[in-house]
């Protein structure tokens, strides 16, 4: 049994409330003014980054440091990757380095998986984003927030809780770590999306599926903006932004459909004017600088156990197999 | 009232000596090899540059990491930021991630002061040079090093004294805050520059204006020779190198009409043969490497005072928009 | 006498093995959890590479961080070198920001010697390999590695040990900086390559050169496989990878016949199927992880020595030129 984070539908709800819970004790720390630990001094955290993502590991580095980690910054760009070594001979080369933990971004799906199931590391690997796999810490944070807003305190899931994800489904992990997390967690959930930007076999994922924004909104505890890149909208069969904008962007007149408690959340960064209007993402129900926030709590609750010898379920190399066929999680 | 270091123009001259005074203190410990100080034990300070600048930023980065801040660079290529991410958006970021000061190199002017003026952040700015608008700190590191050879001394000012700023006044945000911060201090400054490279209005600056460094450099009591680049010469009518040397670049000769007590200063990296010879250059009376050394001195003193608790003039949205019209300093 | 390390052939074989027990004891304290060392705290080391070279430099921060010294990274490219400023004005640039070594990775021979053999520093100079020059620390941790597997113990040289080094000889720093380091060290080294891979003057070296590989296999204690690079092979006249293989790639056959106490090295990146077989690179003969390792060890331990006072033979200005006509160490 391994310690990593690979997949958000690796997580027990045990595992996932514990991740959490100490999450949500290192923010109170913080707002404290404890905002350095001496947790990992003397440990080495690798962010291997084959994929730019300033935000992402800007998170990781502030969490890392906060727990008195040695931060390597090990970017895929311009070194042996480049010259085509292979993942193995890298995992291999940190390794030899003493890397206690590699917090991994990379543009191939299961890329995390395969450095988790291989015996190439001895420490923790965190998946910071897999292709179109899975991104659980953003997951993670997300969930966080919710309960933060539907269901505060100690120990407490998101059990009833009505979650719609509205956009780009298909090239989102996004979408697919929260799916299995907040599954976990006892939520609902809902995907909004044109039929062409959602994935195939969409109908044995533990979700609901809906064409039709309008008819969602009036019954949601939160509703998750993807980010739309434009050059999908064409996949997508939309001729215009406003076209796209119209049938699934979020602007003041739907978010007043929606019931007063509910939140509108966003991985960042946003669109504005694409799929969320500039007077939503500054609503004050727009969470989407609350959610950077947690971010780094979230982040060092992980590093923190990971480290410090917590063990989830065992993400396998299984994981990256079943990425297209998810199970319910248990 | 906000605690940011925007503009030299806002600087009164109680806070520039408080500033320049601090940093002869740190100084003077750094030189009994107390190098580490624990002060910013537990901050955060992230370097946000929108501009490449090795020099500007590793200046910062060691006066940071010398007051044991943790460091996060933050590189706008391949962030959010190159797709198009407002910088409000990536201030809200750094915010929600708990940066306690942002430094921050942008190409355009004014854009510290929009950070500074807004409240998407709240802990410090520091504009580490903002268009051709303004680099306070590289003014400051410049009347230290002043004060050090003409005036030495906890409190003392540069009353009096006569400097030469010479070359690309138009561009150069180090003329704008140099003009400013030495005319606080009470020196009298002159620029020296054919009439391209000055900018409009020119004549409302508190400053004197001279085509002839020959009738200025007798009198001078430092001369500042201002980087000259080449695509900019044609601008300025100059045919060629040789020429525009010839008019305004400081040798040898022209050196020996100085005053013997008078330096020669350059914020670097310099262009040998161009606006200064390489005997000039690598004389004993060309300060440029002690004003990078004192670049560190003065930005650990500012980040010393800035989140110690200092205040500082107010440095509101008003002073971006008073660039073209500068004030007399109080 | 400076405090410098630039050249394998400047080591005595008292400062050799200084260096090796040195690395030997770090890496014990670190085989016994003790990662971190207060040891260079308040000093700043930096890293300044003109060339990319992710996996020396991360070796080298590892190393730096292990012993608390503040890191910064100087990366060559935006910066102002690459506006032509001077390896003069850069040196002068890191002295004057408080430098207490500099560790250089140049595309140019004999730039370590230019910066070591100057007074443009007061701090030391690590070189981390120039142009087809040296590359000492690679030198040191492949010495230590061999030294572990063939004559472990401190105070061990290898005299008498029999090391074989194979394939791009002309191009490799590597190469020149182990023929020095192994011959002071009382090894025997013999090159094996093709002549258009073998440097002019290679008569005047102090090693053995052999054509065939299958020749020297059988008597060898270890055998280093150079990285091959595609685009050379054409000026070694060999038509194809296969047949660059055949006669001096490294596989499973050519394994057997070597004694079975030897070892196979690289000082990695490899190019399995081109050098090195996918079976043999996988052997648990081979070091090259155990090579990585010792690197955080070895730089760990020239970094303690020198920043702590230590004094190797002088590498002055005179090691650059006699680059191309080395003397047999002493």
């Amino acid at each position: 049994m391994k310690r990593h984070l690979v997949s958000a539908a690796d997580l027990s709800r045990d595992d996932a409330l514990l991740i959490l819970d100490t999450a949500e004790e290192l923010a109170q720390l913080s707002g404290r003014a404890v905002k350095k630990l001496p947790t990992l001094r003397g440990r080495t955290v690798v962010n291997l980054f084959f994929e730019d993502s300033t935000r992402t590991k800007t998170s990781f580095e502030v969490a890392e440091k906060r727990l008195s980690a040695d931060v390597i910054n090990f970017s895929a760009k311009g070194s042996s990757v480049s010259k085509g070594e292979s993942l193995k001979d890298t995992a291999l080369t940190l390794q030899a380095m003493g890397a206690d933990a590699v917090v991994i971004r990379h543009h191939a799906s299961g890329a995390a998986a395969r450095l988790a199931g291989s015996d190439w590391l001895h420490g923790s690997v965190i998946n910071a984003g897999d292709g179109t796999h899975e991104h659980p810490t953003q997951a993670l944070l997300d969930a966080f927030t919710m309960r933060r807003h539907l269901n505060p305190g100690l120990g407490r899931d998101l059990a009833g809780r009505k979650i719609a994800i509205v956009g780009d489904i298909l090239h989102s992990r996004v979408a697919r770590s929260n799916v299995h997390l907040l599954t976990t967690l006892g939520a609902e959930v809902t995907f909004v999306a044109p039929p062409t930007l959602l994935p195939i076999g969409i109908d044995t994922w533990p979700c609901q599926v809906s064409y039709d924004l309008d008819a969602v909104l009036p019954k949601v505890d939160a509703v998750m903006m993807l980010r739309v890149q434009r050059e999908r909208m064409n996949a997508a069969f939309f001729p215009t932004e406003r076209e796209y904008s119209r049938r699934y962007g979020l602007d003041g007149l739907r978010l007043a459909t929606m019931p007063e408690h509910a939140i509108v959340m966003h991985p960042g960064p946003m669109v504005r004017g694409m799929e969320i209007t500039a007077d939503v993402a500054d609503s004050p129900r727009c969470t989407v600088v609350e959610q950077v926030a947690n971010g780094v709590s979230v982040r060092m609750a992980v590093l923190y156990l990971l480290l410090g010898g917590a063990v989830f379920a065992d993400s396998s190399a299984d994981s990256a197999r079943t990425t297209d066929t998810p199970e319910a999680a248990q």
